[in-house]
């Protein structure tokens, strides 16, 4: 798969493409990820790349002219499967979505930055909005960067066990994870529960599988109710 | 305000909160953010942070001591209003979660990463879990900064204009933000709408709120009936 994020503020968006999974997952060569500075696509003497809403108002809005140079520019080296802009106004981004991108081969992530883009890019551009939650943030470089995660974590070979990935929230089911232990069995007087050390298969996976439904019955009715439909 | 973000991966972090809003925002003095590698906690001698899970299957979990050791030692130096873990089995974190926040003064987040921590951490110390959105990620690092950019542009004089992030999606009466105009006013063909041109404030903040309502009924029809309710 590859990935192309756009950005005002590219040099935002490394560290979290650097470490860990997604880090080792490009040193792997199981991703290949490239950022593009808006910047260098603007035709402005200035190198601007947003300037003031029509209409007045607070905010500065992402200019047409640097993203769409740069969207032609990659549209003319390959095909791709989607062109992403995230917003708090998109479909909401959840696991379903997630699965969905992570067979697709090219993805282009557009981000926003300060008030938005010019709507034009949208219109005419943009194949997907996505939002990844409830809530606004000073650009789309995060939701850039969280798509990034779910999807590259993904790909196969990219988690060091397979089986791990299928035993997340929402996957199993659609119920959230239940509880986990590690070492030490006892801390600060509290114990790890005795059915995990038991070392009987068939009850660690009844016990998880309560836990689970317990979990998601108080904390998510919306899923549990949506659970107890299809089983 | 100060936040104390604890992470086993905490390069991961670094870029995002040195550039930008937030990073401005440190650099003003709106805002302390102190990194903790959970590393430097760890009493074990190869400073190991995880281990296995009890009752087996894939994936680690982050052992108690090394969080307890790191929380403990920050407890004792000031009061914390909240110690927030984020997880698909969080409560939705949301705009008015972030308003919330943003006037508290002390916060630490705790990254989970791989298959979560130890559940004793979330019984003993934790006072909040978060979850940014119906999806799995790679680990709570991305999640942190979520929440810290969300809290960080509400801080008093961290947007440059406080009319903006007044304006934005959610914060007007819950509505999402409509379509935004900027030069050049004909781009490849398309015009900008006369209105945004017209300079009648009044017609463009009724055009406004027309579009602003009009999208969130086509997109999120759970906010609109919301609002038609309240309304």
């Amino acid at each position: 798969m590859r990935i192309d994020i756009i950005s005002a503020v590219p040099q935002l968006l490394e560290s979290p493409l650097n470490y860990s999974i997604v880090g080792n997952a490009r040193e792997n060569g199981q991703v290949e990820i490239h950022l593009h500075d808006l910047r260098d696509y603007s035709e402005d003497k200035h190198n601007k790349v947003d300037d003031y809403p029509y209409g007045g108002g607070a905010g500065m809005v992402l200019t047409p002219q640097p993203i769409f140079s740069c969207i032609e520019k990659l549209k003319g080296e390959r095909k791709y499967d989607e062109i992403i802009f995230t917003s708090p106004g998109g479909e909401p981004f959840n696991q379903q979505a997630a699965n969905k991108l992570s067979i697709q081969q090219n993805l282009i992530l557009l981000c926003g930055h300060y008030k938005g883009v010019d709507q034009r890019v949208r219109d005419m551009l943009v194949t997907r909005e996505f939002s990844i939650g409830d809530y606004v943030l000073s650009g789309g470089e995060l939701p850039a960067l969280v798509i990034t995660d779910a999807v590259v974590r993904l790909l196969p070979g990219v988690l060091g066990d397979a089986e791990s990935a299928l035993n997340d929230s929402f996957q199993n089911d659609g119920l959230l994870e239940g509880p986990v232990y590690t070492r030490p069995a006892e801390f600060k007087g509290h114990k790890v529960p005795g059915v995990l050390r038991s070392g009987d298969h068939q009850k660690v996976k009844e016990w998880r599988f309560e836990q689970s439904l317990e979990r998601t019955r108080q904390r998510r009715p919306d899923i549990y109710k949506k659970f107890l439909k299809e089983h």
